[in-house]
This record gives C-alpha cells, structure tokens and sequence, in this order.
C-alpha cells in the first residue's frame, strides 16, 4: 500500500499508473478506523480495481465548541488495517496542505444541510461538503463509498454532487453494528461502559420504532414521541432530536408513504451518537 | 462542429472521442460573441488539440435588478463564428438542464469576492463560481481561457480553483479593445453613439493613470483621484468605483510595490461597463 500525503503527489502517482476515473474507487474518511469503514474498503474493492482510502480529520467540519482536538487519531494502526484490506493508495494530507492561510472558497448546500444535525452544527455540512469536493478533485474516482449511519451527509453529499455536475458516483453502505446493536462510530471510543449502556436506547427506540410501523403505526407523530419516549428514560441520555423525513429530500412529511428515514441525535457525556432506520411502505 | 445541448451528452460525446482532460481546452462564455471572445478561441485552439467553447446565460450571476432578461443573445451568429474559428464541440445548455427546481448548492468565494464589483453586486461571483465549476465538471477541461477585461473575475476563479483543487488551468488572456479604446463587451451594444462617447472616458482615465505612473507617480490616491476627475467630467458617466489593488489577492494596497490592478466600474445609461489596466512597478 502506497501512503502520500501531498495532494499534488496523488495526482501524479495515478497518472504514473495510468489509471482513469472508472476504475478508481475512493473511501474518504476521518481514521480511526472500524468495522464500519472496513466495510466500505470492501466494497471499494469489489467494485473497483483501484482503491483510494484518505484519512483527515478535517477541522473545516467541525464548530469552535466540537471535539476537533480530542477527535480519536491512531494512524499507525489505521494504515494497518487499510493495508490487511489491500488497499492500493492511502491518502493522508496534513492541514497544511489543504487549507492555505488564505483559504477563501467553500461549498454550500443550502436546503437539506439545514435541518436535522445541521440545525445544531452550523457550517458543518458547509465543511463536509468542501472536503470531499477538494478530495473528490484530488482523487477523482469514479465511485465513493459513505456509510449510511451519516444519513443525512449521503444526502447532502448526493445533492452536491448532482447540483455540481461532480463525475462521481456517491454510493451509500450499509450501517454497521456493534453485537449489542450500537452503530459503529469512531466516537464510541468516548463512551464509558455505563455510558454505553444509555447509548443502547438509541438502536432499540430505532427498532421499536421500526416494529410499529411494520405493525401498521404510519403516523409520524406517534412513532417519534414513542422514540422520544424510550430515550428520556432515565436520565443518561439527552436528546437533540427525533426526526422521520423523507428518504431523499429530508423534507418533513406528514405520514409515511414511500422511503422515510427515522433519524436520532443524542448526546451520552461527552459523546454525541447518531442513529437511523429507513422505513419502507 | 459539434454542438450538445444536454450535460450528459458532453461527457459522452467526449469519452467517445477518447479524449483526455490534458488534450481539452475550453472556453466558457455567454454569448454575443466579440473578438474578445474569440482571442480566447484562438489561443484555446494553439495549446489544446480539442476545442470546446460555452454558451450559457447564467441565470445565478445576475441580480435581481441586473440585465439578464435583456442580456444580447445571437445563438446562429455565435455559432457560426465559433464554427468558423474551427470550435470543435459548442456547448449550449438550457436553463432548466443545468438548475433543477430544486437546486440547492453554490460555491462561495468569500474574500476577494467581496471587494469592487462584489461589493455592488451581492451574490454575482457565486453565481460564477458555481457555473464554472459546473461547466468544469461537465467538460473535464485541462485549460481554461477567461478574459482580463472580467478581472476580479479571473482572480476569483483561480482561487476557487487552487483551494477546491479543481484540476484545471486557468489562464487569463488580454483585453481586446475596439478601434477606439473601449474594451469590447457584450453590453456594449446597449451604449447609443453618444454615450459611446462617454464610456471612452474609461480607457482614456485609466491610459493616463498608466502614463502618470510610469512617469514616476506611485501614489495610489493621486492616481485613483486622477482618474475619477476625469471620468466626471461631464455628467455622462457614473462611477461606481475606482480602485488601485493587489493584482493577485486584490487587497487594498498603500503603495505600489511589484503588480497592481487599477479597475474602473461605471454606468453610462443602463450600461454597467468595467475596465482595468495592470501597472507593474
């Protein structure tokens, strides 16, 4: 496995290989890597002979009262795992060189990036949205892989790349849980074992929200106060919301026709989870 | 020549041709075409084996208040213009092809945007911005050409080209002036012989600020007075700004020191007309 860590250098090395779009995959992440990720890798390497893997914790995401600093980082153990895979380029840029001191430009989606964790994180959609554009034009792959637990940032990342013309194809993978239900995340390194315990409610509100709705319960309303419900027992756990949308828009609806998402943001200590089920009529 | 209407067709067209980004010049425009444009098609022509040229009346650069229903269009004498300067591809989209109803992302630059014509027209190098990078990603260009007479113009797109990593070339070409002096400029055809004569003041100020300067003034206050006095003789003309700055960052400068653009912003009649010179101590 090749690792560079200058974006120039990227370029030229796939242009020594002589590869073109098509058959470069790319998985853009922020490291410390799970389950999760490796399940995009994989599916990166099925999918593509070529597969690009970058690694940054990018500050432009995150707000001045956000974790950035105490973000969990182990690169050595990152490019292991990337390297057991079989990963072919591991991109891992410093912020240097990719914010100049006079950085001036950002992407901006304006409509889908408002709702949701985008109501409680200004800018940080803004932030997403401007990496992977400047990944995406460092890389350019045909194909880039993002896990389905960041529900909303596919979304947001599917818009951009069709209200920009971007040549890539934004491809959406499953969530990946741990064996007691919680969705990997990077940040569950945070948790306590206590604390892991409260963050147990968010899957199960999820999967009860889910035996409701196949149990005919098709009402907005009722299915996110039940959710609402389960997670403030206790006192473990803080919401900061409950949302059903649509699927695609993340518009609010009304009742659940076609593809909705149920979306979950609660904070557990320090730790702020995440969580979604897509419900299907 | 070939010409596409459809953004899907482009990319196909070009991987037909097996094309690569390196052997692809491209020429953005809004047609009503000069021989200001048309330098650009020439020196496109010279540095790349494939030609492509765009015709495209963006609605998102314009204000509210601004000209685009007005703005001069010639699609047949455009094209054949282009067709007889050996334009390989002519890329005319439809409005509605290129925003969706629900379009919601736009490329921000937000320093030097702010500055000259930025500050008098809110959300007009958005609109740039986000087309060109638009029209970028439709036609994977490796060269792009774009007229110095737009200045401020240019230098926002190489910056949103260096910090989005957008791999294309930016390349600004001179200014091309009628017989008379004036910059050519699609809008020029809205001046009536009388206020053609007005607008010559702009060359005019701007020839005798050059001669002043290298005459040895290099006070940024005294050329941009000299200039405004004489734009305001008369009441033909009205300034909206004139402004000696950084040639690259377009920063306030005290003193000229290295590459300075002194630009002109006016109105005669309904016409917005702009101009620049650079002057390089």
């Amino acid at each position: 496995m090749k690792i560079i860590k200058e974006p120039s250098e990227v370029r030229e090395y796939i242009r020594q290989k002589g590869l073109n779009r098509e058959e470069i995959g790319f998985v853009p992440t922020m490291g410390y890597l799970h389950e999760g990720h490796l399940s995009l890798v994989r599916r990166c390497k099925q999918e593509n002979s070529f597969c690009v893997v970058s690694i940054f914790v990018n500050p432009l995401q995150f707000g001045p009262s956000e974790d950035l600093a105490a973000y969990p980082r182990d690169f050595d153990r990152d490019s292991a795992l990337l390297e057991k895979e079989g990963v072919d380029l591991l991109f891992a840029p410093r912020e240097e060189d990719m914010y100049y001191p006079d950085f001036s430009t950002v992407v901006k989606e304006n409509k889908l990036s408002r709702y949701m964790c985008g109501a409680f994180r200004p800018g940080h959609f803004d932030g997403v949205c401007t990496v992977v554009l400047k990944l995406f034009n460092i890389v350019q792959p045909g194909r880039a892989y993002f896990g389905q637990k960041d529900y909303q940032q596919l979304q947001v990342l599917k818009r951009m790349v069709r209200d920009l013309n971007v040549p890539v194809e934004v491809i959406g993978c499953p969530i990946v849980r741990d064996h007691d239900g919680l969705a990997l995340s990077s940040r569950n390194v945070y948790l306590t074992e206590e604390q892991r315990k409260e963050a147990l409610k968010i899957p199960k509100a999820l999967e009860e929200a889910e035996r409701l709705f196949k149990s005919g319960v098709k009402d907005v309303k009722a299915l996110e106060a039940k959710v609402r419900e389960i997670l403030s027992e206790g006192d473990g756990l803080k919401v900061q919301y409950v949302e059903i949308r649509d699927a695609e828009n993340l518009e609010e609806v009304n009742e659940i026709k076609g593809k909705v998402v149920i979306a979950v943001a609660a904070y557990v200590g320090k730790a702020r989870l995440i969580d979604n089920k897509i419900l299907e009529s």
